[in-house]
C-alpha cells in the first residue's frame, strides 16, 4: 500500500477532544473517525489492527474446539423477555419496534441467542461440551463514552458460549478458556494483561474473571496483593478489617453540639477526634422507590456500591436529600435514626467504641458511640472498598496495592441462569431432564486494539507490536525525485511484497521529517529508510519503530535484514505466550 | 473438524415452512436457524461458506485498488437527513430514539456513512480517486422476508464506494468493478450470473448493473436478447413496440352497450374484438396526495410501475376506487375521463386506430377509438413490460426472452448525489470547488451463499463448489467398531488435515446410510470412505458429491488422490474466471 493512495489524513495537533493519548494518536494517525457520540468509523489502519486480533481471536477459540457461528445483531424483544433481561437491564439495551410493532432490541451480549440456536441441539447429554463463539458488532447505549474505542457504544466482540452437564466440567473448560485468554493478550503484544476476580453484575452467575490491561487511563481499580498474588476487581475485592482496638473502659455516649459540622473532616477536627473514630454515612435511594438506605462504614472508608447494591438485591442512586426527607443531611447517625431508613453496617463497625457518629439532629453529634451498647443487633457486611495498604483476604497481609486498568475481556461461570429462565434441557444418561451449566466469555477486539495504543507509544504515534500492527514494515523512500533513490525504494518494496511482508511504502515527494512523522503515526515496526545519502555508501538503513534497533546494511542485504527483524520481533512475542490447556 | 462434535441437527423431513429448496437443505443440513422473521443465526457450516466468500470478495476488492474500512451498524438520523433519506425511505429503514432521545437508524447502505468519513481526506483533487469498502451487517426492515438467506432483513453485505474526479473516471473504475464482480461470481463456483441494466431505485444515479443468477425460484425477471446479448432487469428493460396496422379508413367512435362487461378479456370478447386492439386502464393513487392516476396501454400489455413511478417522478399504489372516485371501474377510457384524473398514454398507443376502450360510463365502451382523431394531444411514453417474444431495445429483433434471477450483487454510477446532498466538495486543479462523483457497489454475502446452494444442489443437499464449501472433504469411517478401518480412517483424517485440507471426519457408530445423508447435507465435494469391504482389497474410496468422480485407490494413494481431485475441481472453476481490468 502506497501512503500517498492510503485513506485517511494524518495531522500534527492533538484534537482538542481527547482526553486520553491512543485516542489523540488514533484520530490523529487516520485509524478512526467518529460519527456519533460513541460511534466511530474505522479507516483502512484501524480495520487492518483489528483484522489481525480477531484472527488471533479465531485461531485460540479454534484451538479450544470453539466453532465460530454468527448471532444476529438485531433480536426480538420476545427472546430476551425469555431470559427477563428485557425488563431487569436498564436503557444501555437499546429497544425498537420494528414495522409490525414487535419489539426487538440490539445484541449487547448474546446469551439469549445462543440458547436459542443451540436449544435442540443440546437436548442430549451425548452431545456436550460444546463451545460456540462468533465476532460480531454489538450496541450498548452507554450513558458516557469515552476515551476513543475504549469505551464506546458501538463495538466489534469476540463472544463464546460454552455448555456443560457438569459444574466441573464447566471448571475444567473455563480453565482451558482462561488460558486462550491469556495466550491471545501474549499474542497481541499486550503488555502487562491480568486476570483479576470479578463482580458478574447483570450476566449472573457467580465465579467471573476480567482481564486487565494495566495502564493509568484505566476506568477500573484493581486490588493486588504483592505477597500472595491475590487480584480482584475492586467491584469486588473483599475488605478484610483488623479487629477494632478495645479501649479498657468505653466512653459514655455524649451528644455533642456541632455547629456547622456536617463532614468527616469537619467534625474529626473540630471534636479532636480522627476518621477511624468517626462513623461515616452515606445516602443512597432504592432506583424501585426511592425508599432511603444509609450505609454506615468507619470514617476513613469508601463505599464499595456495587457490594452495596448486591447485598441489598436492587439497585440504588445516591439520595437526592431535601428537607422532607427522613435524615438530616451531614448529622445522620445510627441512634435514633427514622424507621423509614434502611441502614446498612459494614464490616469496619464490628464491635467498633468510642465513636463519632451524628446524632440525626442538626449540628449535633454523639461521640463515645460503642456499636454493640448503642446500636444492639445490627448485622454487618461487607460493602466498603478495599484500600492500598488494607489486608489481603486470602494471605492475611497488609500489603494490598490499588492499580488502574482496562477491561481488555471477561469470561464468567454462568451456571443455570439463561438454561432456566429459557427452559433449555437435556436428557442426562439416567433419562433425567436436566439444565445445562454455561460459561461465556468476551473479548472486545476494538478497545483490545485500542488498550494496546495506549499502553505502547510515545508522543509520536503507537507502538505496535508486530502481531498487530497495521504494516510490519514500512519503505520511506527520502527523494522520489532521484531516480536512483526511487528505483531501489520500488524494488524493495515489491521485493517485500512479494516475499509476504505487508508493507507501507511512502514515495511521496515531502520532507523527511514530515514523512517520518506519518511513519510515526502509522506505526509500522520495522522502517526501511532510502536515502540518497546512505545509498552513496551503497548502504541502506532500517530501524524499529521502538527504536531497538538501528542499523546501515548493503542495499543487497535490505530484504533479508527486515525478514530478520519481523522473525526476531515475532519471536520476542512468541516467547511470552504459555502453553495452551 | 469431528462430525459427532459439530453444533447443529441435520434431519430428513422438509420443513413445512420452506418454499425454496435452499431454504429447506440449509435448514436440514443445520446450517442456519431462524431467530425472527427475516432474522438467523448461522451455524458454523454456514458461517465457513460466508467466511469463504468473504475472503474471495476481499481479496477482489483488494485487486481493485479498495481499501477496507468499518461503518457503525448503527448511525445517526442526522447523517441520513443531510442526504434526504431519512425523510424519504419507507419504513424499510429501521429507526430508533437513544437513551438521550436523539434519532439513531440501522444502516441499510452505508452512502451517508462513506461520505462522512473520508469528506475531509477527499478535499483535494489529488487524493482521487479511491475506493472503500466494508463487510458488514445490515439491517432492513422488509415487508416481506423470504426463501431462509435469500431475502432477509439481516444480513451481512460487502458495500464499497468510489470517488472520483470525473465521469470518465468512474467509468473507468465501474469497468474494473463489473470485471471484479464477474470475477468473485465465478470464483464463488455460481453458475450462470449475469450482469443486466438495473433501475436506480433510491438509491440515486443513472447507470447501474444487478448480477443475476438465474434460477426459477428468482424474484426478478430479467429481460435477455439472444440475438445480440441485451439484458436488462424487467424493472429497467425498455418496451418497443411495433408500428400499429393502419387500415385504409379508420372506423368512427362509436359508443356501445357492455353491460356488466368490466374486463379486457370479457369485453373483447363481447364485442368479437382482440386484445391487442384494445385499450387497457389500470388505475393507481399517488402514495401523497391519493390523487388518482390511469395508465393507458395497449390490452395485450402489462404496466411497468417501476418505469411508471420514474415517469411521474413520485410514488404510488393501486388505486382504492369506491363509487365517489372520479372513475368508473371497469369501463375507464381516454375519451371523457375526468379532469380530476392525471392520465399516462403508454408507447404501444401510439397511432393506434379501431380500438375499443371505457366510455367512463358504467356498462358502456367505445369502439373505433383513433388516438391521434379522439385523443389529440397526447403524449406517450414507455411505461409497459417487456414481454417475451418483444423486440430488442438494440438490435431490433423480436426474440426478447424473459428469465428468473436472484439479485446476488449490484453496481451504480450514483453521480453527485449524496457528494452534492451532503456537500462534500473537493478543490480541483484550478482551484475550484466541486463535487466528487461516486459509485456504489454491493453484494450480500449471505444471499450468495445460498443461491449458489439453489442453483447447485440435488435432493439429497447443497453441491457446494470446492471454493466455498464449509469443508473441502470429508472422510467417512464407515466401521468405527472395526480398530483397523478407525485407525486409517483417523491417519488419513490426520493426513489431510496436515496438508491443508479443511477436513470433516464422521466416525459416529452409525448406519452408513445415515452417514450418507449427513454428508450430502454439509456437501463436502470431496467424500473418503473407508469400509472393512474395501480395505480387505487395500482401496479406499473417493467420490465427488457431484458424482462425476468416484474411484477406488489403494490406501497409500489416498492422500494424494483427494488432493489431487481438489485441484481438479478448483481448476475447473479458475478456468471461467475472467481476466481482472
Amino acid at each position: 500500500m502506497k501512503v500517498k493512495n492510503l485513506v485517511g489524513e494524518r495531522f500534527k495537533e492533538r484534537p482538542s477532544d481527547c482526553v486520553v493519548d491512543s485516542h489523540a494518536l488514533m484520530v490523529r494517525g487516520g485509524y478512526i473517525k467518529q460519527v456519533a457520540n460513541g460511534i466511530f468509523s474505522l479507516f483502512p489502519p484501524a480495520r487492518r489492527v483489528t483484522q489481525k486480533i480477531e484472527a488471533i481471536i479465531r485461531e485460540e477459540m479454534d484451538r479450544i474446539d470453539g466453532q465460530e457461528v454468527l448471532f444476529p445483531v438485531v433480536l426480538p424483544g420476545s427472546l430476551w423477555m425469555e431470559s427477563g433481561r428485557y425488563q431487569s437491564v436498564d436503557n444501555t439495551l437499546a429497544r425498537f419496534d420494528d414495522r409490525n410493532g414487535t419489539p426487538m432490541v440490539l445484541g449487547m451480549t448474546h446469551e439469549e441467542a445462543a440458547v436459542q440456536l443451540v436449544r435442540e441441539y443440546g437436548s442430549t447429554y451425548n452431545r456436550y461440551p460444546f463451545m460456540i463463539y462468533q465476532i460480531q458488532t454489538k450496541f450498548r447505549d452507554e450513558a458516557r463514552p469515552r476515551a476513543g474505542l475504549i469505551r464506546v457504544r458501538e463495538f466489534t466482540m469476540k463472544d463464546g458460549y460454552s455448555f456443560h452437564t457438569s459444574q466441573e466440567d464447566l471448571e475444567k473448560y473455563y480453565a482451558r478458556c482462561y488460558r486462550a485468554y491469556e495466550r491471545i493478550y501474549a499474542r497481541a503484544g499486550a503488555p502487562e494483561v491480568i486476570a483479576v476476580k470479578s463482580d458478574s453484575g447483570m450476566m449472573g452467575g457467580s465465579v467471573s474473571h476480567e482481564y486487565m490491561l494495566l495502564t493509568d487511563i484505566g476506568e477500573d481499580s484493581i486490588v493486588i496483593c504483592p505477597d500472595c498474588g491475590y487480584r480482584a476487581n475492586m467491584e469486588a475485592a473483599e475488605n478484610i478489617m483488623a479487629p477494632a482496638d478495645q479501649p479498657d473502659e468505653a466512653a459514655a455516649l455524649e451528644k455533642v453540639s456541632t455547629p456547622g459540622k456536617a463532614t468527616i473532616e469537619e467534625v474529626v477536627e473540630y471534636l479532636h477526634g480522627d476518621s477511624q473514630h468517626s462513623v461515616k454515612a452515606v445516602v443512597y435511594q432504592t432506583n424501585a422507590e426511592d425508599k432511603f438506605v444509609v450505609a454506615f462504614l468507619r470514617g476513613d472508608l469508601e463505599v464499595n456500591e456495587t457490594k452495596l447494591t448486591n447485598c441489598l438485591g436492587e439497585n440504588i442512586h445516591p439520595a437526592f436529600v431535601t428537607e422532607d426527607s427522613p435524615v438530616v443531611a451531614g448529622f445522620i447517625g445510627p441512634v435514633g435514626i427514622s424507621s423509614e431508613v434502611k441502614v446498612v453496617f459494614d464490616r469496619s463497625l464490628e464491635n467498633a467504641v468510642d465513636m463519632i457518629c451524628g446524632a440525626n439532629d442538626k449540628d449535633y453529634h454523639y461521640t463515645g458511640l460503642s456499636m454493640n451498647r448503642d446500636v444492639p443487633g445490627a448485622q454487618f457486611v461487607d460493602i466498603a472498598k478495599a484500600f492500598a495498604g488494607g489486608i489481603c483476604p486470602v494471605c492475611g497481609q497488609p500489603h494490598l496495592t490499588v492499580s488502574r486498568g482496562i477491561e481488555v475481556g471477561n469470561i464468567f461461570q454462568l451456571g443455570i441462569k439463561y438454561s432456566k429462565s429459557m427452559n433449555m434441557t437435556y436428557t442426562d444418561a439416567d433419562g433425567n431432564s436436566q439444565y445445562p451449566i454455561m460459561g461465556c466469555y468476551g473479548i472486545g477486539v476494538g478497545r483490545l486494539a485500542a488498550s494496546i495504543a495506549e499502553a505502547s507509544h510515545d508522543k509520536f504515534g503507537p507502538i505496535w507490536p508486530i502481531s498487530i500492527a497495521p504494516w510490519s514494515a514500512e519503505v520511506c523512500c527520502l527523494r522520489a525525485d532521484d531516480p536512483e533513490t526511487k528505483r531501489i525504494s520500488e524494488e524493495l518494496y515489491e521485493a517485500l511484497e512479494k516475499a509476504g511482508v505487508d508493507t507501507l511504502y511512502d514515495d511521496r515527494d515531502i520532507r523527511p521529517g514530515a514523512m517520518f512523522s506519518d511513519a510515526d503515526l502509522l506505526g509500522a515496526p520495522v522502517r526501511v529508510i532510502v536515502s540518497p545519502k546512505n545509498l552513496a555508501n551503497g548502504e541502506i538503513e532500517i530501524s524499529t519503530r521502538d527504536k531497538s534497533i538501528q542499523v546501515k546494511v548493503p542495499v543487497a542485504e535490505a530484504l533479508s535484514k527486515v525478514k530478520e527483524i519481523i522473525r526476531t520481533l515475532q519471536d520476542q512475542i512468541d516467547q511470552k505466550v504459555p502453553e495452551s490447556l
